[in-house]
């Protein structure tokens, strides 16, 4: 454990009553959490091309003209982040502190730079570039479960400041954890303990009687539906779940990624129209988080029990527009007030009125 | 369930995944949640004293001198939220819908204005002033426990426009609920299963382990401890426990509320002068949360398994600092990620030097 000084290692802590892991990290340096607005210009942008030694060297890029790594010409950069909230070079040490849980933080964070256009926004990324970037998705979460050590994998956006960006141009985050925190690990107990008496997926179930009373889905194409949750924390919260059944994201099939990159767009379409700022083109902050499997293989000396998970766990993308603050109330309780209706949400974002093809950019 | 009209109801509806509750609550005309600090002046402030009647009509007040109801002259007024998320005048109705679970929004939502004094700040109230505060949050939790309907009551403070608060006039919320939230019940139930094997109580322990090792105290005084927790979720935060074990806030003892009154303004006053704006005398935005036992009165009819509630839980406060928003990663995992190692934020705590008198208010 860390005793105080300036610079230490991250490390991994569990809260004995509530059993929540949390990240104790150094990112001193890390642009602050300020809550207004902040924009970094394109000339001081560390993701912008010409300025790839800003960042650490690079893990992958997309380079369809071929070039040097860390130099220009890419498509899509897969960076190590700078401020990392875990370090993949640490040994993976547990130990017991009293009464307490101590993991070190051995784990990876990186930065998916998703274009070199510093203005570019995901709803009006061309459809053949979108599936580059959700086929570095998958290729960087097949990558890291490759390091049996790792059992978790989060890829968010976080969308803006309000929503926890630090900086503007366009990038995804990955994190992957020596431990399946808890949340993942009680909705996955969930999704079992259904199964077990049912035989049928909570998730395939859910959909299904949302198409069926069709009472908050947003939108819907032949692969994919979004909803917005019957118990939705915030207002126009929206669910994007795969129709056909797959407990991962890594099994979704080639022909299903355009699917997916077609709802998400239309999403923040619809997100721009009802809650976007006209004036500057920008959407409304949110927060993307892809929840999916943990990791299943098998650890040696480690066994781990997944039950019926290729059957009854179901990965779906969570959108989570920022118009509210989380206060005193919600943090006490893990209970949200939301001031928009499910069904109104729905409503709305059904209704709205989307072009068919992106805007031109700006 | 609502259908989507403007105007509705509120209403609790439960996750199936996750079992978490929201409260879906028509709010509107509530002031928005804009992220820049806005401050309403004085002169339009619905909580000074001669604007009685822009709130609803009060529930109760402090009068030491006399005087009408919703007239001048009170030291502390407790009225409902104007905006409320839950309605004490509905009837309790629970309701399975498909695979869903929902409850009428009964429930309570009222709001303490701790002083009549526009600018004043806890950490400078006068201690005897402070002491009937704490007097009227007792007052007010025993009295919504008569209603065994209304089964855990949340007292919080919301300070300043980045912790959520709409109104700078110094003031406290209580919300009662009609069930128990998840995260409560995932308290209680740890500290039974700990007690269970040890018949211990589990914060007893942290209590003695923090005072012991000493790493991780901020403050202390006869009766009180205020620590950093082992696995702080936010940067400086800070759990304030009575040392005496007791399972509920209303079982403080009078004496007791002196040294409770003594910590809260002592952390407030070193959050000041390590986070505050010595500008303006404002303090570091924060969240304070009364974590206390539900409501254990026996409900006619719906027997409830309290256990050894008295012996295994230990009412205690959390104090959250706003000085970092959650992004993706939080939403999505439950888990939380902190820059400030908790070893150094108790020393900072405990080190800086703060005045043992009130400042000198404004």
């Amino acid at each position: 454990m860390s005793n105080g000084n300036e610079d230490f290692p991250p490390e991994l802590r569990r809260d004995p009553i509530t059993g929540v892991w949390v990240i104790i990290a150094n990112r001193a340096g890390r642009p602050s959490g300020d809550l207004e607005e902040k924009v970094l210009p394109e000339s001081a942008c560390p993701f912008c091309p010409t300025r790839e030694h800003v960042t650490p060297p690079e893990i992958c890029a997309v380079r369809p003209e071929g070039g040097e790594a860390n130099g220009p010409g890419w498509q899509i950069r897969v960076v190590p982040n700078k401020f990392k909230a875990l370090d993949i070079n640490l040994p993976l040490q547990r130990q017991g502190i009293g009464i307490y849980d101590w993991i070190s933080g051995r784990g990876a964070h990186e930065v998916i730079v998703e274009t070199p256009d510093h203005h570019a926004l995901m709803r009006n990324i061309p459809r053949e570039h979108m599936k580059l970037i959700v086929d570095i998705y998958a290729a960087r979460i097949a990558h890291l479960r490759r390091d049996h050590n790792l059992r978790h994998v989060v890829l968010f956006r976080n969308y803006r400041t309000a929503a926890g960006a630090s900086l503007s141009h366009p990038h995804s985050q990955i994190i992957a954890l020596p431990i399946v925190p808890k949340l993942v690990k009680d909705k996955l107990r969930a999704a079992r303990d259904y199964y077990a008496h049912r035989e049928r997926c909570i998730f395939c179930d859910i959909v299904e009687h949302e198409l069926e009373t069709n009472q908050r889905v947003a939108v819907q194409n032949e692969d994919f539906v979004a909803l917005v949750p019957f118990a939705a924390r915030f207002p126009y919260e929206v669910h994007i779940y795969p129709r056909r059944h797959q407990y991962d994201f890594l099994v979704m099939e080639e022909y299903e990624k355009w699917g997916f990159v077609d709802i998400l767009q239309d999403v923040l379409r619809r997100y721009f129209v009802l809650l976007g700022d006209k004036k500057t083109g920008w959407n409304v902050p949110y927060n993307m988080v892809l929840q999916t499997a943990p990791n299943t293989a098998p650890r040696p000396g480690r066994p781990d029990y997944w039950g019926t998970i290729e059957y009854d766990y179901h990965w779906h993308v969570e959108m989570i527009p920022r118009l509210t603050k989380m206060a005193g109330f919600e943090w006490g309780t893990g209970f949200y007030i939301n001031v928009v209706l499910p069904e109104r949400a729905a409503g709305e974002l059904r209704d709205v009125s989307v072009p068919a093809q992106p805007e031109q950019q700006s």
